[in-house]
């Protein structure tokens, strides 16, 4: 039954959502440049990077590294070089999902059938090599701000918080935005000696939906989930679900927000790019404020 | 000896060149955006990806896919997805190199002793994670154009072919500039059955130099080593080894710029952000040209 | 259709043809040894040991090594120590085909479904770790010295050439005999620029079917497929299909057999055990002969 | 100071105490062999296999599998197969460590460099590609029967207790010999939740030298470092150091060795053999006890 954006950008359409996004979006997010201010949005990656329990987690190997030297490796014509390997699970630190990563009733974004991600090659539909550049305007829904301080764990953010953030930015939430929304957990976090998964606050379905039917272009959180876990009674994922599948949204899970919170704009150039794996489900992904 | 960027920007700087960058560069390059034109400039990821010979090549592995639903999998409250893990080389594809990429002389760029890169958590100085996002004015120097075709394996692309292609392009090559270079190999290899990494067309150490002297912040091409191959005699990689290790300059390899080129515009904002891996000598990147 | 060896040993077994050796053979195996002279059968494991282009090799990285310690890593309480990590496909070099590596019309041996093989965890059924180690009578059929030297690509070796080799040796074959083909491919592979697994020397179904009759519990040889390469007319890997899903006898592919040919002794005691991968499909092995 | 074995057998030997093991002694195991019973002692490989915290665990990747059938996969000539892929430490579960694996003062066994060993590559002397197969008389030593249960975490296990374990074996530990100790860490880890390797029991510097001095080739046990931790004050892996280094004894750890236990047999033919990683520091193995 729902099929929201199903065939509104054709039948062939792998970018979904994004399409919201045209040329008179960029020029006018590119006006929206004032400082000059360069911000990152991602987690550092490394073997210490949290996954949730029994998932692995990065491995980075070091294929020539300045020890060799030291114990007598070659350096023809003077040259020294050190090159590394890292087996990297593509959800994982800051990510962006692709529109193959999450679905139901056995079909993706646009009716592609589920059956087309196999073992070799990966998804042969909406795979995050078909996604491209996003660039546009971010805007930032500070609940963290409206709540006074980070989200307990398992806590619901409704579109009534979506609104009072939107409205305290100074922004109206709308066609080709990108939506980042910081709810403190990955800060709260940091505070704790080990990461938990189990829970954590996050957008409820309805939330989602609200976002969803002003056109975003993408959402993101600075959670693991951008939802609410956990989810609500008889549902799994249900944002992930609705938005990916059925609007074509991508979701951005991971961000690091707290640096973009303090500098109190709440519209900018947004620039990401996820590294085009063909037919990958998703890609980590080293977002960009331009304020 | 060769230092000539090192204490520039303070004794513990791991930033280099990209310090060139201020948020007034920031402000005038997003001042560049005209028709809203997005373009990435990222060779797509795969096990097809072409690598130098006796090096390995991008592994794409799926931890769940549309065929595990197919043999039964179970679907807790509807919900279906796909994830997958790559074995991923730093150095593969369109790339960025680290500063503590190449060296010599046992010490990195801004003297940090190339000791410091090891098998356990890889760089401690001048690491990928280091770099941040590199936000600026791009500037393509079509050598392509000037040549009136794909420059033959080996040709030396020198300063006043360089100089040449600014004056066409109708642009002053100056200080935080994100220099690109079109040589053509990528598109001359794409022709062929198999990349051949033993010879490409490519900067000269002059040329290089010649960038260097104008306080350019990064420097990238579509080949494979941004410099010739083969070396002037008697030098392996010599603009790996100023650049990077003398003036903190990073390189970005394997550029698309096919469409960048056809679209005519010599300057424009550029955008790009590494993966922070925290002790990396590169990563794959996706960058960005906004028109 | 052919089942021949399903329900054999119960509608739960999972190591098929291995249940022809029973501890009687293995006594009778341990009788054999007369020199008390231990060869090994395996290839080196390397990023070099050849693979079929388009499939990945081996990588091999180190986690610690004695550069680090050049480079100034301590030594609590003096100790230095060197650790490592390969990727490894499980099917390269010698190695051994697990019972759920082949099939055909969607049922493994014993009518366990092919479906029961999936992304997260692998095979339910017949998976490496249910194989066990495997311990009995070595038997050598040497083709290379009935035929006066390797055999050239594509040759096919028919029932015949297993019989009159293993009268040579001296040897008649039966129940629960582990029985060695030598091919002399990768004698011959070993002095070629480049391996090619295109097209090699080896069994035609007839063959295999020869030796499944008499009940043998393991067929192995020196080349990459144990069958002929190319495949009799409207076959892929028809000795695969027959013998391992129908009568449930792993293939051990990849042996080094010149020393054991060079030894002269036909039967001799075989001991092996698979890597207990949980669901794997294959494991590289190392088989020993004691002579 | 301490080269107890070093040039024992030539200055290039890179297999140490496995010299002690020639022919006589393969003969005399073999004739060790009464019921026929064949035991593994590997314990199963998965991502569930337990590390120290901090370090990974195994992948196991799926590149083909049943699914992919159901999905719709061609299979050309009836053709259905599966293969995988692992990321395999190499010193997980049961695993061999190699002589270049542990050493002290720069040195290893027999004096070769520890900086011989770099990144590419490994190890250039004593890797586990100079291993070889292991086949001799295995003894058990069972000390969790002489003290009526598994040993405490933390215990220490003596030359008197190694004694009276011998004696009530009936067997005296000789030239050769492959020592086994069973301490029942692995088996009372199973009951736990969680694998701590903190602490275990096992053999102090004095134990491990006593074996030492009745010229074993390999010493193995049940536990994951052989020796017991905590180690005595000052020391860091005492045993690792002095007999991996001074006496070329491969340590064998992660046994399983429960069923051996049941079955009575002081002395039995042992057969393991590890992968020949070339330039590896250990492997994964699983050896085989023939009763």
């Amino acid at each position: 039954m729902s099929r929201d954006a199903w065939n509104r950008w054709g039948e062939q359409d792998e970018r979904g959502a994004l399409n919201h996004i045209g040329s008179a979006q960029v020029q006018s997010a590119a006006g929206l440049v004032r400082s000059g201010t360069v911000l990152t949005l991602a987690q550092p990656l490394s073997p210490r990077t949290p996954v949730p329990r029994h998932r692995a987690g990065i491995q980075h190997f070091m294929g020539r590294d300045g020890g060799d030297y030291a114990a007598g490796a070659r350096k023809p014509g003077g040259f020294q070089f050190a090159e590394d390997t890292v087996v990297l699970p593509l959800h994982i630190g800051t990510h962006i999902d692709a529109l193959c990563h999450a679905w139901y009733d056995e079909a993706l974004y646009n009716g592609f059938p589920g059956s087309g991600t196999r073992s070799t090659g990966g998804a042969t539909r909406c795979g995050i090599d078909k996604m491209g550049p996003i660039v546009g305007r971010g805007v930032l829904l500070d609940i963290v701000a409206q709540r006074g301080g980070p989200l307990p764990d398992g806590t619901v953010i409704g579109a009534a918080d979506l609104e009072r953030a939107a409205k305290a930015a100074g922004v109206t939430v709308g066609t080709g935005d990108i939506v980042l929304i910081r709810t403190g957990w990955a800060e709260d976090q940091a505070r704790r000696d080990m990461v938990s998964f189990d829970t954590e606050p996050g957008l409820d379905l309805e939330a989602g939906l609200w976002l969803a039917e002003r056109e975003i272009a993408v959402l993101g959180a600075d959670n693991f989930a951008v939802e609410v876990v956990p989810f609500a009674p008889g549902t799994v994922f249900p944002v992930h679900q609705r938005l990916i599948r059925d609007f074509g949204i991508p979701l951005l899970e991971g961000l690091v927000l707290r640096d973009l919170a303090a500098a109190g704009q709440g519209a900018f150039l947004f620039a990401a790019s996820p590294l085009p794996v063909v037919g990958g489900t998703g890609s980590p992904i080293s977002p960009i404020a331009i304020l």
